[in-house]
């Protein structure tokens, strides 16, 4: 399908101009000449953390010390967990931002399997981001009450719920191919099977609305440095439905989920609330970034962000239908918007390659094993020239390279 | 006993010029007014630490973006963990720095309890830092196999181990006496009767010279935020003995213990060597300014550090016992030097006012319940004169209040 690039590109400086969150773009700080499609795996760097990293490190710490604890520390962890809660659909008090998203997972299927304790498998989507699994079989075999691990194919997950299934770990958008599941559905169909419904919301939450509470989702995880831009390895965050919280315990009793931890008593008693997923000291400088990254998700409007997010996918799409169809470069996201998180998967038998030379013209995206190159859609600082110009990189690289020549492999090497 | 003060005075500031450890004074950020017996509690800001955050924020990450994850950020737990090593008589591959040291623990007990089936209990000394408590009943609660958790008193420690112990957990430095156990001999004692010995550094790494190794040490875990500088909630560490890391297995088993986190396969290898103790994506923030720290203990030394640090707490104890002996103020922790760790605790009816009190003349301390006035000495930017003013300090707060009057307390409220 021939296009008219000219007319394309005045299309997409229009489209730009009058993009509701055109705006936020200048709250990042992204380097000249690149096109950053991988902020799904670490965002960007807002223009607000330097500046609060450097307020907190050498006013709050530096001058502040010991007393700062009682000046915002403390209360950190609710405080970005209640400000994510509204990025979730989840009520004050549902969310804790704590630890790593992988700890959190611990927490929330061994408090789930813990309420339980007649059905003690977990199951899960089989090809979902494999710490998730590799976290359930770590909880099975602490508990050793005979809980098996299960997975299942993404169509035949519900009706793998069996009478032994405590819990069911499903990733909201899947890492590799970018799919969408119906969360509100599937919660329900999982439930009425007798389980829990655990979601890992990690390539999900800042990038399109969810509603845990209006789903009637019992936990959830999440992630803070992809959609969220919290900063490399940034806290996590975990939530429990507000009807579970009286009841549930989870084994990562530290003292900043005690009742009262300066209390100093012997025995641990759970803080009411959310609160009782804390751990250890929370990680305070982490934190604190996190919560610039989610300020600026909270000051756009999801419903645009996801509105925005779609335009764009479609976009590349079509420019890839257009200009790479003689190549072997398929489309591996559903090609339905409603059935596709914010990212655009596409395979090839050399996506390595591929991928190594589209980083070395500027645009960033990523390889995933064994052909997959990811393109993560972030409409906070994406604009559709963007897109464009990255579907042309991506057509040129595939124009110029003669894949079976063992020179292309030396010329990688050098760049 | 009558002082001179002008003399003692002069003394002090002898001594402080010919310190050995004078000039590690100019690395931290030490507000104007304030003398910090808090180092124990909340390390002060190294000058160093703003400096490397905005580098690896803005350079780093904000230029750098996801490639940075291969220039130096995916190596940073065992670049961390190998300098923390050579602070506790550690070799390479043994420390990893990691998560809070709440976690870690958890992660340590069920290895520590997982190589040893037969002996499901975990043995604790009263009275430690409570988190190792609570961690403990998290651990026995989830694994379900009638293990119990013990506690017993100091001197009883070792005699408490029995058939059914498979580890036991002691904190080095107790954070209410600053009693100093013999790490050597209490582990020799402990193995002898058949269980692990698990240390708890909390308070005791970068102040004093400390060799796990030379000990036979089974395992142990550390605070990054006390005397290493690390910053408000700055990861902690764990070390696991080379002889154990083959066997061993810790629940926590995220992606970033895995032997190969980027092939995303299905189940989960642990990798070799420490490694297999991480969980979730490092915190890369948290552990860029723990390195600061650490990197100030290690161009100290530990055994200049440990001889700073009794003469310091010599000086404290003389001056208390010389100008407080009217008052009910007794000094808590052991006056023998090798049975004492890096702080001085005293007691008092009032130790919540008086410490409030000289808190507000800038000397900065804490309280911990139901009446202890705890000061933590930290030689790398604390000077004898430092030591001397805050002694006056005291006198001076116990010399001019009246501690029954109702008044006391209302002042206090308004400073």
């Amino acid at each position: 399908m021939p296009i008219d690039l000219r007319d394309l590109r005045e299309r997409c400086a229009e489209l730009d101009r009058d993009d509701p969150l055109a705006r936020s773009r200048d709250q990042f700080a992204l380097p000249e000449g690149v096109i950053y499609l991988d902020g799904n795996s670490l965002g960007p760097l807002p223009m607000e953390t330097p500046i609060r990293l450097a307020r907190l490190v050498e006013r709050e710490w530096g001058e502040g010390l010991i007393g700062s604890w009682n000046h915002g520390w403390v209360e950190l962890p609710m405080t970005v967990g209640n400000k994510i809660a509204r990025l979730v659909g989840a009520g004050p008090g549902e969310v804790l931002a704590a630890d790593s998203t992988s700890a959190n997972l611990f927490k929330a299927l061994s408090a789930a399997l813990a309420l339980r304790p007649d059905r003690p498998d977990i199951l899960i989507e089989s090809g979902d981001f494999p710490t998730d699994a590799y976290i359930a079989e770590g909880v099975l075999a602490q508990r050793g009450q005979g809980g098996r691990l299960t997975l299942a194919r993404r169509e035949a997950l519900a009706e793998s719920v069996d009478g032994r299934t405590g819990v069911v770990v499903i990733c909201h958008v899947n890492y590799r191919t970018g799919q969408l599941h119906d969360l509100a559905r599937l919660t329900t169909e999982i439930q009425a099977r007798g389980a829990f419904a655990c979601w890992d919301l990690s390539h999900s939450v800042g990038a399109l609305p969810i509603e845990l509470g209006a789903a009637g989702v019992d936990f959830a995880v999440g992630c803070g440095y992809k959609f969220l831009n919290g900063g490399p390895g940034a806290p996590g965050f975990v939530f429990a439905a507000g009807r579970h919280l009286d009841a549930v315990r989870q084994p990562l009793s530290g003292w900043f989920g005690h009742r009262a931890p300066f209390a100093f008593s012997q025995r641990y008693e759970p803080a009411p609330g959310i609160a009782r997923f804390a751990c250890g000291t929370p990680p305070v400088l982490g934190l604190a970034a996190l919560e610039c990254g989610v300020d600026l998700a909270l000051a756009a409007d999801l419903t645009a962000i996801r509105a925005k997010s779609v335009a764009l996918s479609e976009l590349l799409i079509e420019l890839v239908d257009a200009r790479c169809a003689a190549y072997p470069l398929d489309v591996m996201s559903p090609r339905e918007p409603a059935l596709r998180g914010s990212q655009v998967s596409l395979t090839h038998p050399n996506a390595h390659e591929v991928c190594q030379a589209l980083i070395a013209r500027g645009v960033i995206c990523d390889f995933r094993p064994p052909n997959i190159l990811r393109l993560g859609i972030t409409p906070l600082y994406l604009r559709h020239v963007d897109i464009l110009d990255a579907a042309l990189a991506l057509a040129d690289v595939l124009d110029r390279v003669e894949w079976d020549q063992p020179r292309f492999r030396e010329r990688l090497a050098v760049t």
